[in-house]
């Protein structure tokens, strides 16, 4: 059952020491997750840190502490499960991020976002998983299966949107940070759709037939994922538009968005499709219409709480990430091969880096193809602050090596204990040497006065964010769209200007939408 | 380990049978939240349908459907776990309450309230218990000890607050509201404590050593708790004045305000104290400091999102309540009997009619002595409005009778069963009954004209409640108050002002601390 076992258990104050222990380790999380929002705020200023890498160390100085307390027995309060991180952490991280993204960045570029995320992904997982049938051959650590090199592949192939969300600026870089987190949630998706397939798939003897089942498989996986984002977001909206026309009530307006987007997450998992395509593309289709339907204290609040949700999400997962990484039976098991270990971290990591450089450049150079105005083409300097900054490996990653290699959190066999343990160095490594790394990189290589085109953006944006509401920002955003109608980009976004005023904002709302506001009669009755 | 098992399990898609059942639930159930508050809202306008009804009746019918659906094998699609309500259901409408209240009202009536919350749930605490001793003997049904009867008295000594909330309107008749909400508060507090004490007291032989033992570890709990509440509330208030002066980030104080207030209930469970008292004085501490140092968007905000989540919360432990009640097991025991369960639920309302009546009256004689003007006392009609409003059990009785008749959601014993099942009748009852009969209750007995002083604040208060920050709503509160300085309660309200203004503002900030807006910077470097 679904919520049976879904507590911390504690008997209302009968509590025996295993319970104890539980809510020992739920409060000593809570404050952590305060403490890292603290020196988060704290080390703002500092160009070098970014809250996740914050997150990480707190994370791995509680695990030495516990460890040591412990006297070396276990060095977390919490066992990282795939299941929470899948279920509860992730969905308001994508979601947060399909409903603030900037929309029209996002789709001007969203050739290249689908150039890096599906193919790329495809191009760095094979030459992982191939790449480490031929090199671990030479140290003497062979995996069971070559499906679990192919597994492998779908793990490393995994970039992690959340730290690229809190390396790159959205207002400083929105060209890039379009991208990149663009690529980020596209790949997230390719990734685990990858993984899952894998596992299906009959690796014994591939045929083209069933490459091209599973090309179909996937491109299905896709559309039908997409599409249901987009059709619960219409609905939330229309809805919305409907039913609280005349009397809002803030709190049930909100209650419905949060329960609709999460709602669609779940169906898609249930339907087997990628939840995370899901819910990113119900967050974009409801920042353009739900948002814009409800009353002007639920814009402020869903904005922010989402905002907020997404934060402890992130928060959380890498103080566990950084907590689980120190757990002592992995290593142990690790511990008796240490060169082992460290020549297959090596490997990886450098796979890693080949496999990103050998898509990132020469598929930038395919999408510029289809860019006219030089200002508007990837310069080489982008390409390389992509490349690296894509580079880190993070939670999906270990959610899906967990997944693959161990039992319900625990390692048997040395070959999975050696996965695991290179999976979470290279995790740490990427997160720490990119975290602390890939903002002075951005810095050195794009000096802002480069791109004039996008600071002006990014400035308008920026002044219009402070308003309570985005509506003017978004003007200014189509304002400068509207400038030069020469670009191919520009004329499609003209044309789906018009369908949308004309077909849809009739229907679901959206910008312009002024919904009557004195919401007392229903906000007070509600308690 | 606490969050090892706490999640659904969902292996991203590799969903097997068993997994994918619960994603149905977790699916379906967040569908019902959705109708929940759709019907809600629709219904609202209807005097007699509250929320909290139409939340129990949908849940019946899904078990009916499920029921019917599963061939009579299962009626829940998620069994009713306390450590669920007790850890994440409860303390966010607890603490959003804490929040809300109306202070004023609230310490004005604090006599009352303590009077009502802890003697008054001791008399109908021991009625219940002596008088089902006493009758159960009657139907041949016997339970295993002494300690089990008392358990019953603390079962049915807890009334709902949720339910309350839901049926009393918080700006038509603040003063009940207060009166009515702060006994549940309180009594929930003071049953849950009770009901622990009733496990660790030896019945066989009851000294007045151990009952002096008994009252003053009851008194202990309960100073401690409030202080913790306070003592946390505070300090975020400190926090926040200190750390974001002049450079404000929304989204990082509405985590810390979400954070630390869990925090002070988890801290509280684990010292053994009565987190449902911890986390609603944080809520009131926070309300009055905290929120006053935050940004206006974060005001907006977390307002809005405490009261929200607590909306969730809310409809979640009535649908679920609903779908729990219908579990064919518990029945199948109880059916051999149809005639005892019948019996023992009548029994048991009776006793709790009996029981609430036994302290409402006397005891309102008694707050009323302290009253001075006319115009304050409880009036005979409104005594009734509370004695019939208080009669609702909820989630709570449930919680504590299931971790006393049963073994973690089975019921073995027959005389058990008996106790589940009944419980489940009588909070059934109280609730739709409850819920159907107390607005016009309510609208019959105090027609909005007798009392014009309630009304006049209210009606302030409502204008108030509109504006984006309640400040001006406190004022008018307080201008009211500094009416007329006769009244003991008005002085004292005096004194705490003043030492508020001297020594606790200047430290913890609260109204009129006006934080410095401009938050572009910190804001928009979080993502």
């Amino acid at each position: 059952m679904a919520f049976n076992s879904s507590s911390v258990v504690v008997r209302m104050g009968l509590s025996s020491s295993q319970d104890a222990a539980s809510v020992d380790s739920v409060t000593l999380f809570v404050l952590l997750l305060c403490s890292c929002i603290l020196f988060g705020h704290l080390l703002q200023k500092s160009k070098w840190m970014t809250e996740s890498v914050v997150a990480l160390i707190i994370g791995l100085i509680t695990g030495i502490i516990i460890l040591l307390t412990t006297g070396g027995k276990s060095s977390r309060i919490l066992v990282f499960d795939e299941d929470l991180f899948f279920i509860y952490l992730l969905p308001p991280i994508i979601f947060n991020a399909g409903f603030q993204v900037k929309k029209k960045q996002f789709f001007r570029n969203f050739l290249a976002i689908m150039l890096y995320g599906v193919i790329g992904s495809l191009i760095s997982f094979l030459i992982v998983s191939l790449g480490s049938i031929q090199l671990f051959k030479k140290l003497d650590i062979d995996l069971v299966t070559v499906g679990d090199y192919f597994a492998l592949g779908a793990v490393f192939s995994a970039t992690d949107s959340v730290c690229t969300l809190q390396v790159l600026d959205q207002d400083e870089t929105p060209h890039l940070y379009s991208l990149v987190f663009g690529e980020g949630v596209v790949n997230d998706a390719t990734s685990v759709v990858l993984f899952n397939a894998i596992q299906k798939l009959d690796l014994s003897h591939i045929t083209p037939a069933n490459i091209m089942q599973f090309i179909g498989n996937f491109l299905y996986l896709f559309l039908t994922s997409t599409l249901l984002g987009i059709v619960v977001g219409l609905f939330s909206a229309y809805l919305i538009k409907k039913l609280y026309f005349g009397r809002h009530s803030t709190d049930r307006e909100i209650a419905l968005m949060i329960l609709m987007a999460y709602f669609s997450y779940m169906l898609a998992e249930l339907l087997d499709l990628s939840g995370i395509l899901t819910v990113f593309f119900c967050g974009i289709v409801m920042s353009h219409y739900t948002w814009h339907n409800v009353t002007e204290n639920s814009r402020i609040t869903s904005r922010h709480a989402f905002a907020t949700f997404s934060l402890i999400s992130e928060i959380f997962i890498f103080l566990y990430v950084g907590m689980d990484a120190l757990d002592i039976e992995k290593w142990r098991f690790a511990s008796n091969s240490p060169w082992t270990l460290f020549g297959t971290s090596a490997i990886l990591l450098s796979l890693v880096l080949i496999g990103r450089a050998a898509f990132v450049f020469p598929l930038s150079f395919i999408a510029n193809l289809f860019r006219k105005s030089r200002n508007d083409k990837i310069a080489f300097k982008q390409q390389v602050v992509i490349w690296w900054s894509g580079l880190m490996r993070g939670a999906v990653s270990i959610a899906l090596a967990y997944n693959k290699f161990t039992t319900s959190g625990h390692t048997q066999v040395q070959g999975n204990a050696i996965m695991i343990t290179s999976t979470i160095t290279v995790v740490l490594l990427t997160n720490v040497v990119g975290g602390l790394l890939t903002k002075p990189l951005v810095r050195f290589l794009l000096d802002p006065h480069m791109h004039v085109g996008e600071s002006s953006i990014s400035s308008g944006l920026f002044s219009a964010k402070n308003l309570p509401l985005l509506t003017n920002g978004q003007d200014i955003e189509s304002s400068i769209d509207a400038g030069n109608p020469l670009d191919s980009s520009k004329l499609v976004h003209q044309y789906w200007r018009t369908f949308d005023d004309t077909f849809m904002r009739p229907v679901f709302g959206g910008r312009g939408f002024v919904p009557i506001i004195p919401a007392s009669t229903t906000e007070d009755n509600i308690h």
